[in-house]
């Protein structure tokens, strides 16, 4: 057990997590997103908040959504690696064991060659529908449902995207991908990287013949890409690490994932941030610890969107925050998972501004805003951001004395 | 030998570690209590020294006063764990090797069914005087000197409290407390929580009802509660590590008996600050390093006294500094060894201040001030506790170059 887990206690004191995925920018003319975004709400909080920088995985690393989120739930994220193939399964509602090997997967669209049309079926612009892919996913079930003696569980998600399971012993995670990475060429056969992977192998080579077989009648999403083959790590909950009863509310499928690996609730919604919030109230009695994830921030950086950022945060400003305030938490956190600088149009390495509320912080002197260079002179200074739930659970003096 | 360890070299020069416990606080009416004290010489000497902010143990974690204190001299207070036991007998001068048993132990009040009448022997408001204390303890020497083949060490403290130290082959700490936590029930048992404990545990029952055949015709402090069984941590000396000449200056126990364990000459003085200073001034020229503990801000801070706290920064800033500015130290260091904020009545997590003077420092731009948050601008930065031995070090030339 390490230190914090040997502190911690329960108490009824509740503490709200918000991540604005991507949250962190870089200024464009001068001022960053955060900056330039009119939060009269944010700063004001601010004023009466500490305030500080999160280091998501070490200086200059930049990370992928799951190990900036697992750093903000306590978990070293380079001690605890979570493989893309996991994350899917999770999100999709799986829960895969720990020898449960997990592929993302998606349609695709070949030739009478074999050749790659298109990566992701994507025909005349249009992506295949959620709906149509449920449909093939139900068809993939039928007859690839056991290999030799896996079991094999096809989940549909969003589009094109889909996710295999493969249950059985003697399977392995050391497998190459089969999507090639452009289009033009036939699709990778599946090989086996360590010699303990050769079953592993076999078995997804013919699931993926067996996909083909079924769909080889159709002209458009007629054979399967697989990546990111991999097993769930072994992860202690977060109850049985903080003794915390944990939700989390997220609409998109990898963040309900990461926050079941950890063992949250994950509370249904629909995709506003009005019904998130809505679920956060009427659950609020039943747990001691709400993750909010809201991923707008993200897509908006992602494509370079600097002014669609800003007025996300602007949103968030008026319309959200002020909801949040008045559900009354202990501990209210407001910060993201990493940055996603529109000017750089994708994650970074940079620190993350975050906002800590509570009864017992200092705040700053002369700082009224939320924003990266206001939070760089912050009273809680710049951390690493595993140990962000260490402070979340001191403030909530959810953390006995340590020694005498 | 670590790092540190390595580069450290003997010089001329010397340090001053002032650590007013429990110094760091929290916002009350919008000022901490340094920042409510009007402290013109700390400020002063703030403007022309390097100013930081101290991690105790590690973000979110309060410490107790033994590993507050360690990490200040350097040591990892989660690697190094020192028993209460162990703490409360070095503090009442007794030396206990790495095989002495020890364990706090107090008078205390029981009837005639032998339940608890006052766990502290308090009667009529009045706790048991330290005179009382040492003649009671003079009876239990000569009852329970020796058991079995275990020698037993009765040594008086402070008011009811006293300690008890057993010296012989097969001890060992995993013992349960005998105070049951409340009054109205009687003294428990001692148990073993090992196998290994077994002799252990018999040793110290048959203590107890030795005492309490001693005690039998008192109605007052007529039996004794024993806890904190530990045996002392190896820790290697300020000598061995740092080739430091190291004089502790403290008027409580515990810190003169911690001081002792990483190998300082503890001096005699009476309780008295200017007293302390005047132990310092005596001896300045036979050491290099002078560690000196005022203890009563915690207790301020513990009681909930914020206007209390404040008059006592502003005691020491007038009363005390100017006589340790005086002594003409080459590195002068004003810290504390964890944060007790008043608004919490008692330790935190919090960061706490620090001051370092040194002809070697960069001083701030734009903070005229020694507080909570000017150190958070300060030039020195966010450090964990433990290195800040180095800074001391390095400040006063003693740490070599690492690598050509």
């Amino acid at each position: 057990m390490s230190l914090i887990e040997n502190l911690a206690v329960q108490n009824e004191q509740k503490i709200l997590l918000v991540v604005l995925d991507g949250l962190g920018g870089l200024p464009k003319a001068g001022k960053t997103e955060l900056e330039a975004a009119w939060t009269p709400n944010l700063d004001r909080l601010a004023a009466a908040s500490g305030l500080g920088l999160l280091v998501p995985v070490a200086p200059g690393v930049t990370p992928g959504s799951g190990p900036a989120h697992l750093a903000l739930f306590g978990y070293d994220p380079v001690e605890f690696q979570v493989g893309r193939g996991v994350l899917e399964a999770l999100g999709v509602g799986l829960s895969p064991g720990p020898h449960d090997l997990c592929a993302r997967a998606n349609f695709c669209t070949v030739d009478a060659e074999g050749k790659l049309i298109s990566r992701r079926a994507v025909s005349e612009g249009r992506r295949l529908t959620t709906e149509e892919c449920v449909q093939l996913c139900t068809s993939l079930s039928r007859v690839a449902s056991g290999i030799e003696d896996v079991e094999v569980v096809v989940r549909p998600g969003k589009e094109h995207r889909f996710v295999v399971m493969f249950s059985g012993a003697g399977l392995a995670a050391e497998l190459s991908d089969s999507d090639p990475g452009h289009e033009g060429v036939a699709a990778e056969g599946i090989r086996p990287l360590t010699e303990g992977a050769v079953k592993a192998a076999r078995i997804a080579n013919e699931f993926v013949r067996l996909c083909r077989a079924e769909l080889s009648t159709r002209e458009r999403a007629n054979s399967v890409l697989l990546r990111g083959w991999a097993f769930p790590p072994v992860l202690a909950t977060l109850r049985e690490r903080y003794k915390l009863s944990a939700a989390c509310i997220a609409a998109y499928p990898m963040y309900r994932g990461l926050a079941r690996l950890v063992g949250m609730d994950v509370l249904e919604c629909d995709e506003t941030w009005d019904d998130e919030i809505e679920q956060i109230r009427l659950n609020r009695s039943r747990y001691d610890f709400f993750f909010i994830h809201l991923k707008e921030f993200d897509k908006a950086g992602e494509d370079g969107d600097f002014d669609r950022k800003v007025e996300l945060i602007e949103r968030f400003d008026g319309d959200i925050l002020p909801q949040l305030v008045d559900l009354d938490m202990d501990v209210l956190c407001i910060t993201g998972d990493h940055s996603t600088p529109a000017v750089m149009g994708g994650h970074s390495w940079h620190s993350v501004p975050f906002l800590l509320h509570s009864r017992y912080v200092r705040p700053q002197v002369q700082v009224d805003q939320f924003a990266e260079r206001a939070c760089a002179r912050g009273s809680l200074g710049r951390i690493a951001a595993k140990d962000l739930m260490a402070l979340l659970l001191a403030h909530s003096l959810k953390l006995t004395k340590f020694g005498a």
